[in-house]
């Protein structure tokens, strides 16, 4: 599926790839593949994966300068064994947010490296939000020479919508700019799909940039998922039931699995490929918090569930390997033949997956779960400091009068004010939907205010990139806070600060400590910080590896949950509270967002 | 599959289209996904196939401008009944050479969209020998606004080898120059394995043009296989049993099932389907002759051939329509979903495959098996009196001298030679392929002759190009001519004049015919010319209709068998005998082949 495109590109084709090799390595590789010398690297005496078969070959595999030179019996070179194991493709992740990790680059590389991933393709676009352009720029070379091959799509949806305030918006120029880097394969998720389908031209011109696609489409079906498809769009990672994946999927638009933090869709969507087989349907992660991506694993966790869940093996390892790379025109990744880039797990069995070894770009990247070191890029000075907000005023988390019984302001001193209603953002578990309710709203000296009794928390979103000032504030149900606030600047898409509390001090005290800190995660309670999490790089990631960001996030969630918070990533939950694209209610700092109708709603329904 | 590229090339991709829409084109097409505008036409009340899930949907299909709009129910514009039948992507052929159905591209395009073929991707490699370049070019233009969408790749090997003579070689300049044309969309068959294995600079020059690059490897397997493969070639379409193709298919070159007037491959390939099932695989003919265009059919004939053979018919279609299309990566081609082509056939059932009526390109293009008139590019006259060939001389099919018993020349007047032994040409029926015999020379007069008692005949090849008076001769069994000869300007790839006889009489007639025909067929006994065909363009084509193109063959034919020929295709047969590439013994102007040892080798063996 493409969409019209710049009359200025050719016809034909296709396939991405990392670098071209040099003529002298091409024909040392087929000197090798010959017979005729030897190979750098052998993975000796395991089942080799077919991809374009599904069957289970028992042969070495030959490596020569990087890539795969054949399968059968080789003598000399480096040796690993394989013998009694899984040989593999290295897993690719069709869909994610490395942002999401809140670990730099590398450091996300190493993790998941060690459990099988050798490729993902990237969607940077809260760097873009935080740094514009230069914040794509930067990932890919941030990702330069790393043993995880990291392909970028070049945000689309900069801001999400309207509604939002980034850094500044990412125009049709910048996204062109970023498509003339190498690994830059696509347009990555066009968010907006009500303008998609609408058929606004400024949307239309961004998919026109390139003939790959990525989509984003919840809950879209019917004529409207037709209009989506037909603007060229070619794939899609938010369907959460599988006949909504099933709709798609006719439509020829690639249903990507996604099991993130806070939208665990793998179980519901795995019904697709009982029904209808494995074809058009790849993994993808989207946003995994650091400690899911320390304790479940990456892809490889993916395909542990899938399988534990009735899928036949070879059905999950193309999913997690030959289709992702399809999908994305990958054309030497995801399976083990000559000529692929030399990037595969070896496997200890196929129920857990577990990689005993990872060979990545021709070398051994990892050994029992460990990755092995390399060297990282430095990180540049102006990635840093990126938050700048103004000073909060007294009643920046006001929630203003309370309304009167026929839906005016009222002037009952405390209490609930008749029938009188306020929006609700309500939190749906394991989901990045929210659902819109209407309740009485807790009044106090005349204001609307946090009721924790009810479950209901004040929640706001400071505007940080140009210290404007401005301050979205509403209602959010779902997180148990009974007393005190917590913060992030990492908060979708635009990544402003947002902070959700029961006492206006808390959430004053954490907004200014993230100003302070340059970004991160702040927890509050009577006024005064209890723990942080500093993310100096764009207010998004952290320069620890990850398991000290894993334990600090553990500090802060256990201090949450002193607080009365429930349920699993309350800081990923609370970070997608600001996305403007998500139905149902959502707030940013313009104020509480219908996602449907795509407009600013007033607190009072 | 890729290979090393030119670093001047970008990573990221791809999918050719035919020509992008105006941005006013998308608009409305939209429009009508949405069901705010009108369809142009629409499919009613078919089962529609999905190509993504196998399933049969019961839907209207809408048309705007050109691509599907969407599947559903919709009112107004033009109205195609579907009722009661299977409404399908169209047809693709997945490798061809238009010429070898002697037809200009618009009168193949008649022939082939009448059966429900809507799209060709081909190799105008026959063209390209005798016109250069400018054949390519010619064929991109002569296929330009058809109802036929013809892609074409570039050809990679003219000439097929050192060892023929065409008008002149085609270099990688020539190729890039080609490349440049909005339909082309990679390197057409690589068929010079040989040098592609030993990682000959020059032709892996040739792969490195594009990212797309089609296959031609006979028997090849093993580690030269992998060497293959690893040069970056993405299809094969020469596999004769399944296991070769399966060899093929674990290294991820698409399978292309062929089945061509005389390589009738489909039926052997199948069992790779029924073992491994259908990806990887797609349908194509490579070479058909205009009888089997007009009495079998094109990829309607191999669906039907296939369900015989007890392929589920969804299988079937999948090779025939979305496979091809991925396999070439035509994006939006081979699948009836919004935004792609609106190609589509309305088959009766899915036994016949017969198409009650096809749309190409949004249009109504055929009705009842009968396409549609459209308007043919006009020939120029440039492609025309391309015949340029020597006066013969009187001994130009002279065999040489009887080889004397110990292999040397000996001076028997007739008979045989003791135990000397002569090369010859084995017909394989129904193949490419052919064997290479040892036998008892006939003699008479002290000179090797034919044998029509033992059906060995002459067969000689004129260079035809450059007037060279280059004559290579051979001896070939398997025709069952008795008496006179036969002589075609189709003779793959070089296309010198290649005719085979029992007398040099009626050889030299058919000889002298086809020049002052400016190319064709003849066929000659007693010395005179009994029946022809003329090819007046390129000494490849017609400029007749497809049926008097078969009733003239069927003449010819006719009067063969009174001569003693037996077998199908006598005339593709003789065309395909002056191929270099294809084992075990060929002929060309330069004399006798051994194709797997890619040298010319004496009569006397």
């Amino acid at each position: 599926m493409t969409a019209a495109r710049d009359p200025g590109v050719e016809a034909g084709a296709p396939a991405a790839r990392e670098r071209p090799d040099a003529p002298s390595s091409r024909e040392r590789l087929l000197a090798v593949a010959r017979g005729d010398a030897e190979p750098d690297l052998v993975v000796e005496g395991g089942r080799v994966f077919s991809a374009f078969t599904r069957e289970w070959l028992d042969g070495d595999v030959a490596i020569a300068d990087g890539r795969i030179a054949g399968v059968g019996r080789y003598e000399g070179g480096e040796r690993v064994d394989a013998s009694g194991r899984f040989v593999v493709p290295g897993l690719i992740d069709a869909h994610v947010h490395i942002e999401s990790s809140k670990l730099l680059p590398a450091e996300f590389a190493r993790v998941v490296v060690a459990r099988g991933t050798t490729t993902v393709v990237c969607d940077p676009h809260e760097l873009a939000n935080v740094l514009g352009a230069d914040g794509a720029h930067w990932l890919l070379d941030a990702s330069d020479g790393l043993p995880l091959g990291v392909y970028v799509m070049a945000p689309s949806c900069v801001p999400a919508s309207a509604l939002e305030s980034p850094r500044g918006p990412l125009g049709v120029a910048d996204m062109a700019g970023i498509l003339r880097r190498r690994r830059a394969i696509g347009v990555a998720e066009v968010m907006d799909f009500p303008s998609v389908i609408a058929g606004e031209p400024d949307v239309l011109a961004k998919i026109a940039l390139h003939p790959h696609v990525d989509g984003h489409a919840p809950g879209v079906t019917g004529r409207a998922l037709d209009a989506y498809a037909a603007a060229g769009i070619s794939s899609d990672h938010e369907s959460t039931t599988w006949e909504e994946a099933l709709e798609k999927r006719r439509r020829g638009i690639w249903v990507l699995l996604r099991e993130a933090s806070n939208a665990r869709n793998l179980v519901a969507l795995l019904e697709l490929v009982r029904r209808h087989g494995p074809d058009y349907c790849a993994f993808c992660t989207d946003d995994r918090e650091p400690d899911m991506l320390v304790r479940e694993g990456h892809i490889d966790a993916m395909c542990r569930q899938a399988v534990a869940e009735g899928i036949a093996p070879e059905d999950a390892l193309v999913m997690a390997t030959l289709h992702p790379a399809r999908c994305h025109g990958l054309a030497e990744h995801g399976a083990i033949a000559p000529g692929y880039r030399a990037d595969l797990a070896i496997l200890d069995d196929l129920e857990s997956f577990r990689a005993a070894a990872v060979v990545a770009g021709g070398r051994v990247a990892a050994r029992d779960g460990v990755a092995v070191p390399f060297a990282a890029p430095p990180v540049p000075a102006w990635v840093r400091d990126t938050v700048r907000a103004a000073p909060l005023a007294a009643d920046a988390f006001d929630l203003g009068p309370a309304p009167s019984a026929n839906g005016g302001a009222g002037d009952e001193t405390a209490g609930h004010a008749g029938d009188a209603r306020v929006r609700v953002i309500d939190i749906v578990a394991g989901q990045l939907i929210t659902g819109a309710a209407d309740e009485p709203p807790a009044v106090r000296d005349g204001r609307v205010v946090a009721d924790p009794g009810r479950d209901l928390a004040k929640l706001a979103v400071v505007e940080r990139h140009h210290a404007t000032g401005r301050v979205g504030v509403g209602l959010v149900r779902g997180f148990g806070l009974r007393t005190g606030a917590f913060a992030s600047t990492v908060a979708h898409d635009a990544h402003n600060i947002v902070v959700a509390g029961v006492d206006d001090a808390s959430m004053a005290a954490c907004v200014e400590r993230l100003v302070a800190l340059g970004g991160g995660i702040a927890v509050a309670d009577g006024g005064a910080v209890r723990g942080e999490l500093a993310l100096p790089v764009a207010g998004l990631l952290s320069e620890e590896p990850a398991e000290a960001v894993v334990e600090r996030l553990d500090e802060l969630v256990a201090l949450l949950r002193e607080q009365g918070v429930e349920g699993d990533a309350p800081f990923m939950t609370l970070s997608f509270l600001a996305l403007s694209v998500i139905p149902d209610l959502k707030l940013t700092d313009r104020g509480l967002v219908d996602v449907v109708g795509a407009r600013v709603v007033p607190l009072v329904s």
